[in-house]
């Protein structure tokens, strides 16, 4: 729970930072994480404020898009690897520069918000965490900061 | 305006959040809404702190770049339809998973940050709602979170 | 150094803003600036917080991906360049429309999270000041906003 800070009658909330476990199954994989990152909201207790998301990866990031028909996440997962293809001429040696480069796209970071306890999503929208050299087990950082209380006084 | 809560002898400022209707006209459009939400920065009152935007849609997002020369929005467009063509070997039944790809690519988030009351835009940049599947009723979310004051007491 | 705001007996710090000139020598470079943004956590004094990295340029970006192998930095620039080519069917009459696209495509912020004084990254996280229209001088601005302090008052 986040740990509240008195001044005057109010009281004042720090953030709440918590690291996530992923696992993931496929080389590309987009894996649905709203669920587990909503519970970490509820286990917060934050009602209204910001919620971080950060992949400390360079082999894969996180993003939002849609959840519901599992197809849409297919065909952003073959696109990405028709532009971006696993063997090609690179330089690094490691045989995944595609996915650097994947995730250099599709980025580290996002940011929510929170509106009455719940993460404020779009009809439509999940949270992806989007290994793109997996199978592997990944983190995916979620910090919450608390909106300061809103008053009249 | 936001509404402040008072601390011994100052003032903190709780969080603005409005959103933001905007109507696009084709089907992948990059429409400049850099005055709504400076409007919108002004209305909450905020003179420093960050603004938030978040689109809630899967087949639209939000981007960055330069809003004076119109050529620059169509190149950025025309490359994503080039790239990330309408028409292919997509499996989501619905005719628009370049529409969810492209959103994958831009994001569906940004943070600018508010300095004297202004958005701290560079000189040549707007702020664009990305639609990728219109001509639609779009939302774009802000939300904005005044420093706290700094002071030397 | 961070100012502080007293109130009851603990005190709430204030936002850190900088900007960082970065200097780049090629037209297309990820150039590593994780130095440059450490030692400003060094200078704000901030311990735990939220770090928002922007740049206000409509030709180059930020984005965070391996900074131990500069092959990695390297395939990134050439992939880049092989998928929006520098010279192709443009409109924009000012030659750079690749540039202004690449910087669409990879983002014009970043969000990182401070603790105990450090930038929060991974093990092979760097971040890099992306430039697709260098050598220029370019900003990139640093704005530092600690978390409130969580007590058990």
């Amino acid at each position: 729970m986040l740990e509240a800070m008195k001044t005057g009658s109010r009281r004042l909330a720090g953030s709440f930072t918590r690291t996530l476990f992923i696992s993931t199954s496929r080389r590309t994989e987009l894996k649905d994480v709203t669920a587990e990152i909503q519970a970490t909201v509820n286990e917060s207790g934050c009602s209204e404020g910001v919620c971080h998301l950060y992949v400390p990866h360079t082999t894969a990031g996180v993003l939002i898009n849609e959840g519901d028909d599992p197809a849409v996440a297919h065909d952003i997962e073959a696109t990405l690897d028709r532009l971006i293809p696993h063997r090609g001429d690179y330089a690094h040696a490691e045989g995944n520069s595609d996915s650097h480069i994947k995730t250099s796209l599709i980025g580290s970071s996002e940011t929510v918000w929170i509106e009455n306890g719940q993460l404020a999503l779009g009809r439509w929208q999940s949270i992806f965490l989007a290994d793109f050299d997996g199978p592997r087990r990944r983190e995916l950082r979620v910090k919450i900061v608390p909106d300061l209380p809103a008053s009249s006084c």
